[in-house]
């Protein structure tokens, strides 16, 4: 389980989206939300947009693995998915924000790999909030001001990169993963390879 | 404090002069040993080739951060030049076996990344060891059973790589590392460079 956080408009999206057609072995979580639906954004690609009646169901029937409200809006991540993308041993992507995490890390533990994205100035991140042209101006000075809280979060991440370039930043988390799946706990069958490579030997 | 381990003829030498090269952030530790100097090895390079008088000085004054004795010689890693550079903010490349990674592993605790690296098949393994054609053939028969023994060590290293492909085990060395250096807890003027933004929200 591999979650990439950060404030709104440090690149997580356009990292996400470069990690999942450079990987084929990693699958998106693909979250519901009552927020409304952006231009530009496919419902079942970007999220599954839903009503909060249905949202509150999913809650109560246990199908979420873990949500949050941001803004007025829930967002959540449907359990079924997820379970399914393990279960064929792929590793699973997490676009969400630091509460979903906390929620995630105690349900995950040892299988959750965390990392924070931090905006490397902040006329950075504002030149990033205004270039989605579709938010009112009043809602992106709301998500300067919330970019400011969600920053706090990083103490509570594995990993942390400053993307100050997007080619850096893409080749960072492309070598933690590249990492993390090297971890000696994380390597089915090397107790019977190595057994091998000793019985000829 | 990077370690990499490996049965002999396993590749982790070759490894190690790559990522020097190509790493300039790391510095290697080069150990002392009472073994004698083989073809094409370098003083000071390679290894500090001194006398059993002399190792038996260093361990009495506290000089070396481990030791151990492998095939009736010993091994050891001088302190001075490490806390150096460590003092400098550089990592250093420890080229050690596991008996000294037990060693340094007491002693560093949460600074210490350590790597087993294994050979893909037994076949490649001798191959790698008779083309050091410096060592005399019960040498090698001697080294041979050894590897079998020092396997049985994976299960101690943070991370293990299966070096069937040498650029790729490069690849996979390289990873490893700069993963490490964007863990949260490696990334020191964090909480300044955070709190920089924050304040300008």
């Amino acid at each position: 389980m591999f979650v990439l956080s950060s404030p709104s408009g440090a690149g997580k999206t356009t990292l996400s989206r470069m990690l999942l057609k450079a990987d084929r072995n990693i699958a998106l979580s693909v979250s519901v939300t009552t927020r409304p639906k952006r231009r530009g954004e496919v419902n079942g690609r970007d999220y599954h947009f839903i009503d909060p009646g249905r949202f509150t169901a999913m809650v109560k029937s246990g199908e979420l693995l873990e949500w949050a409200e941001v803004f007025d809006h829930r967002y959540g991540t449907p359990r079924r998915p997820v379970e399914q993308a393990l279960g064929a041993g792929r590793d699973v992507l997490f676009d969400i924000d630091w509460q979903g995490t906390q929620q995630l890390r105690e349900k995950a533990r040892d299988d959750l790999v965390s990392v924070f994205i931090l905006p490397p100035t902040v006329n950075e991140l504002e030149r990033r909030l205004h270039s989605r042209a579709q938010d009112p101006h009043d809602i992106i000075l709301g998500r300067m001001a919330q970019a400011a809280g969600e920053m706090s979060h990083w103490p509570e991440y594995d990993y942390v990169i400053v993307n100050s370039d997007k080619a850096r930043a893409f080749a960072e988390i492309r070598a933690i993963l590249a990492a993390e799946r090297l971890k000696r706990e994380r390597q089915i069958g090397l107790s019977d390879f190595v057994r091998g490579l000793q019985e000829k030997l």
